[in-house]
């Protein structure tokens, strides 16, 4: 066994100190401690390669520490092999199928694992890329819902998300699996201080939206407004407020609670997503779902 | 205590034959052997309530048949005694904690949970609705998915949910619980065939779309298209098929591998949700409340 990239020997020992550090990203505080979370299964590990490797080549921050896989996956993958060939910083090692689950979250890592460093980031850099759509999660509690909302964003081309303090560490490893990689596609802000967050992306021209299901504004109607736009003739301006079509940024609320009112009191305005059935509420992943594909919408159609 | 509806003395024994009997809903064997299910947590509860109330002055089918409280959350929610008073056929118990926690598969079941009949419904009895929005499930296999997409289905407005065998059953108390009341808002098929689901709802008129993201079609343009046609004249009729505004079947896949060639392939479109970010894919909740809120709001605005 002599691959390239891959160093020393097999490891076996599920006691030994590394295993013991690797499977602490699980916890708020070995995350904290090391500055890395974990990446696990093929599609996020080749997500997080593939950002390492671009990063590399844009004078971008290094992205994966270590990989860990079983000699099993990288004979299924060998895109691994020739990704960690080109990526000289980055530590691999082969392991035990028994090491890999002492070291993984899950039940079935599917045989590889990368430790990731959490990137450094910030509001300030978000704000200097002229953003037009950005996430912003209030106190959401659920790794699950995160991770979703996350994925959702990233699909919906949003620009950044961004969670408050007192929400979800989105590198917690079951909020990482639930982005499915999308978590390496766009800049996430963690421990946000509202008001700052509020304030500095006002200040870029964004129009801040609250979804909140008692809202004045009904998202149907603001989707047809903004096509209607487009139809009849962007310069001949139509007066409704908000534009889906503007620079936005997105308020999402706490499972239980919904946002705050001193949080709507920041928004400019406060959207509904319609209930055309008999239901009471809506998923804050469905509702933010909807909400950011209608303005994803509207700023293609509109804005090109 | 002696509170109008409940009968007999507080249960107090964790070991009760009757407990076990409730423990056993979380389990499929349990489910099929009793034909019940476990509502848990007040708002389930009511919205239980809620139906067999409405059931009964309707001819309809009884929904709940045993309710299990403690007296903190009968303090707590007082509608719950009104509601009980109310529904004769309902046997309503006081039980301590500890016997609510042996009863129930959350952690937390908040002081009260509702035995349930899984209730008696059949395509042939949806088909006779002339129904305009039908979610069909393929073999999806998260319970939470299945209750998200269900939810979402509800709000907006679908006439039923299919799940085709061999996707989680839905009366799974976390398919359940991730539905957060919206089971007991519209009709659910269980272990539906594949081919015969297709053909009823076909017969009835619906236009049957894949969600599909490698799908021919783009989302975003049909609705825009749909649009159109509600700005410029329904009767001016714009040839391109398909039509959001019709009477539409959507189907959506399992999580990993999607919709299988044999299902697409009895589709009349393939649709795909655009990706506007770098990810590769949506998580079929995704996907599915995209869609159903596109067809939701296109057969509202373009026919009323």
């Amino acid at each position: 066994m002599n691959q390239a990239g891959y160093s020393e020997e097999t490891m076996t020992n599920v006691r030994a100190e590394k295993v013991r550090e690797v499977a602490r990203l699980a916890t708020r505080t070995g995350r904290a401690r090391s500055g890395e979370f974990l990446a696990e299964g093929p599609q996020s590990v080749r997500e997080a390669m593939a950002l390492h490797l671009h990063n590399a080549g844009h004078g971008g921050q290094p992205v994966v520490r270590a990989l860990y896989a079983t000699e099993e996956c990288l004979d299924r993958y060998p895109e691994f092999e020739e990704m960690a060939a080109k990526a000289s910083g980055v530590r691999t090692r082969l392991v035990s199928a028994e090491v890999l689950s002492a070291m993984a979250d899950t039940v079935t890592p599917q045989g590889i694992v990368a430790t990731c460093l959490i990137p450094e980031t910030s509001l300030e850099a978000v704000a200097g890329l002229n953003p037009r759509l950005v996430a912003v999660l209030c106190r959401v509690q659920d790794p699950g819902n995160a991770g979703t909302i996350l994925r959702a964003a990233a699909a919906a081309g949003a620009d950044a998300v961004v969670f408050t303090s007192g929400s979800v560490d989105i590198y917690n490893p079951k909020a990482v699996r639930s982005t499915v990689g999308s978590i390496f596609h766009l800049p996430v802000i963690t421990n946000a201080d509202f008001g700052h967050t509020i304030t500095t992306l006002k200040a870029q021209g964004c129009t801040v939206l609250a979804a909140d299901g008692y809202g004045a504004a009904d998202l149907d109607v603001l989707q047809d407004d903004s096509a209607a736009r487009r139809n009849e003739n962007q310069d001949k301006a139509m007066l409704e407020e908000p534009r889906l079509e503007s620079p936005t940024v997105w308020l999402f609320g706490n499972e239980g609670q919904g946002l705050e009112e001193a949080e709507m009191a920041r928004a400019d305005h406060r959207v509904a997503v319609p209930l055309y059935g008999k239901v009471e509420s809506l998923n804050v992943g469905t509702a933010a779902t909807v909400c950011l594909y209608a303005s994803a919408r509207a700023q293609r159609r509109n804005c090109t």
